[in-house]
């Protein structure tokens, strides 16, 4: 599951000075800790804990302490075309590779339409959105995915070989906000298995393999098996394709080669590779009236008939975006567990946690 | 089910002359009859009946006789940026508009490193694979999706609001074959309902939906119902994105207000959108290198262990190119019914078909 709807409450701006000064603390430069903070910030505010400072903060810092990142950043561009830019980030902060690089598609698309821009040798870099979002000031729209360590099975087989590698895509919209796809191409996170198990609850058909490869909805048996694809073979597939963009054309590796879970292995830095995709609207209509379009189509689908039992339908991005505005208000809950992490965390740096 | 495995059969080259003289005696010249008849019976080939002469030839057939198809090609393109297309079909057929765009995309593509294409007012374009596995020859990455007939309801909902909305990537590789991805973002197709229907066989959960927008497994309901979207709330996300690329971004419209299917509503043209893409290798790593890369992808893929009771793991598009193999030396079959069809449709037409 990826928020957390208990626990003390506390102010977006309070736990964002705290993140970028607990950065800072470990060596990354004013810059990049606010833009970790701030990627790791938006991610609590829509909602996505898992990849906020919640789940994200400790176990970061623990990597660059460990020198699995490198915390002054250090990122080359290797291949530089009218509407592609390939960058090596040499171990640098995933969020600062993975800005650079949709900042060039953007710059690039602006110009020609259109643009790719693929990073090797990048770490974890929060949720895939951040990136797809960014594209959506400058009316175009944006794409995001990564690469992230194996939990997945090619169809057929019982070896982890590809990561939940998500995906994002981000159509900007007018009045009715702006339709933001971010989706793991497996069918359920990792943690809500782990949730279930706990509870003792049966699984969806679909969500997991036991240890030989066989679809279970045992949660026992599943947290000793797999995540399956998205829908089957076709999510394979997908995360196949997402591995081939952000692993093997970036002259990284696919998941299969990488490390092991980023809270679980400090064996080796990660590895990870991203790609990112702009498309300018104006080449194809007027961004307005393109914006226009889109909330149209939203419209229609919120006035649809709904299914029986069912008393609203969503928008991609819409519950995140009713997340913001509440957290940017009510503040971001943090699980006791969690504060107390960081107020050690704090001791430990010099920077005190306001529990 | 998209092969058929029965029926007589008849060498490729016997087929594609009928088909392509079919065209040309409703009016389409020599080119375009060569090319959508290539492209019909790559599909066959591939094993992809429903988008091969076997289900699409009389429909293709009556639509341009019906005027609902036109017979001579008139593409506009409206706009041309460096690394971006957009082409106007003027409700030409789908093959020839969708040729003419992923070849503007693969020639923008190998100046600037990366380029999309968008076309409106276009006919149903085959199997996506056609498109994107252009790029190939070419050492590029291929993209290739369209809109269709709404069949799917947004998650939540029981009105169909997005078409099947197919998406294909392809990637070349070297001695282990290409990875060529194609999929509909639907978990299964129609035709699979129906004929689980007709056998009065329990679908799989995750299939279908019954006409209150309820998931269902009973075949019978499911035929008064929906198609479920791609592993549920996830896929629905993925018909929108195709739909918003392939119809609100090309100036077109999206599933929602396209036609009925393509064999049964002849009220309209269908007003299909579909959007192409292409990445240069070269612009990323030597694209031998890059071959060799995937080979090794492929390689290992095949090599891991396989879950209980599986004898082999495939490669997206691996089942497709073996079908392709084989069809070429034995034959493509054709169902009686659709013999029968052949020849009515021959006669009709001065073209004889050799039952």
């Amino acid at each position: 599951m990826p928020g957390v709807e208990s626990g003390k409450l506390y102010p977006p701006e309070v736990l964002r000075s705290f993140a970028a000064a607990v950065f800072e603390k470990v060596g990354v430069s004013q810059e990049d800790a606010a833009l970790v903070a701030d990627s790791l910030i938006e991610a609590n505010l829509r909602g996505v804990d898992t990849h906020g400072v919640t789940r994200m903060l400790c176990v970061y810092v623990k990597r660059v302490q460990a020198g699995l990142i490198r915390a002054k950043t250090m990122i080359m561009v290797t291949s530089d075309r009218p509407s592609v830019a390939l960058l090596d980030g040499h171990n640098s902060l995933g969020q600062v590779v993975s800005k650079r690089a949709m900042t060039m598609a953007i710059e690039k698309a602006a110009r020609t339409g259109c643009a790719v821009a693929g990073v090797t040798n990048s770490n974890h870099f929060g949720a895939s959105a951040y990136y797809s979002m960014m594209a959506l000031a400058h009316d175009q729209i944006g794409i995001a995915m990564t690469n992230s360590p194996a939990f997945v099975p090619p169809w057929g087989g019982r070896q982890p070989m590809f990561g939940t590698n998500p995906l994002s895509i981000a159509f900007p919209g007018d009045k009715e906000g702006s339709v933001v796809l971010d989706m793991a191409t497996t069918t359920v996170a990792r943690g809500r298995i782990v949730l279930y198990d706990k509870q003792n609850i049966p699984l969806d058909p679909g969500w997991a393999f036991d240890a030989a490869g066989r679809p279970t909805t045992d949660p026992h048996e599943a947290m000793k098996g797999l995540l399956q694809p998205l829908g089957g073979y076709k999510g394979y597939g997908l995360a196949l394709a997402v591995d081939l963009l952000t692993g093997i054309l970036t002259g990284g590796d696919y998941s299969f080669h990488m490390g092991g879970a980023l809270a679980d292995d400090f064996s080796r830095p990660t590895g990870v590779g991203s790609f990112f995709g702009a498309i300018a609207v104006d080449a194809f209509m007027d961004p307005a009236e393109f914006k226009r379009r889109v909330d149209r189509v939203i419209r229609e689908i919120h006035e649809s008939p709904k299914a029986e039992g069912v008393s609203r339908i969503y928008i991609p991005g819409e519950i995140e975006a009713e997340s913001t505005a509440r957290r940017l208000k009510e503040g971001i809950p943090l699980p006791a567990v969690v504060v107390k992490e960081f107020v050690e965390l704090g001791d430990e740096l010099g920077v005190p946690f306001p529990a």
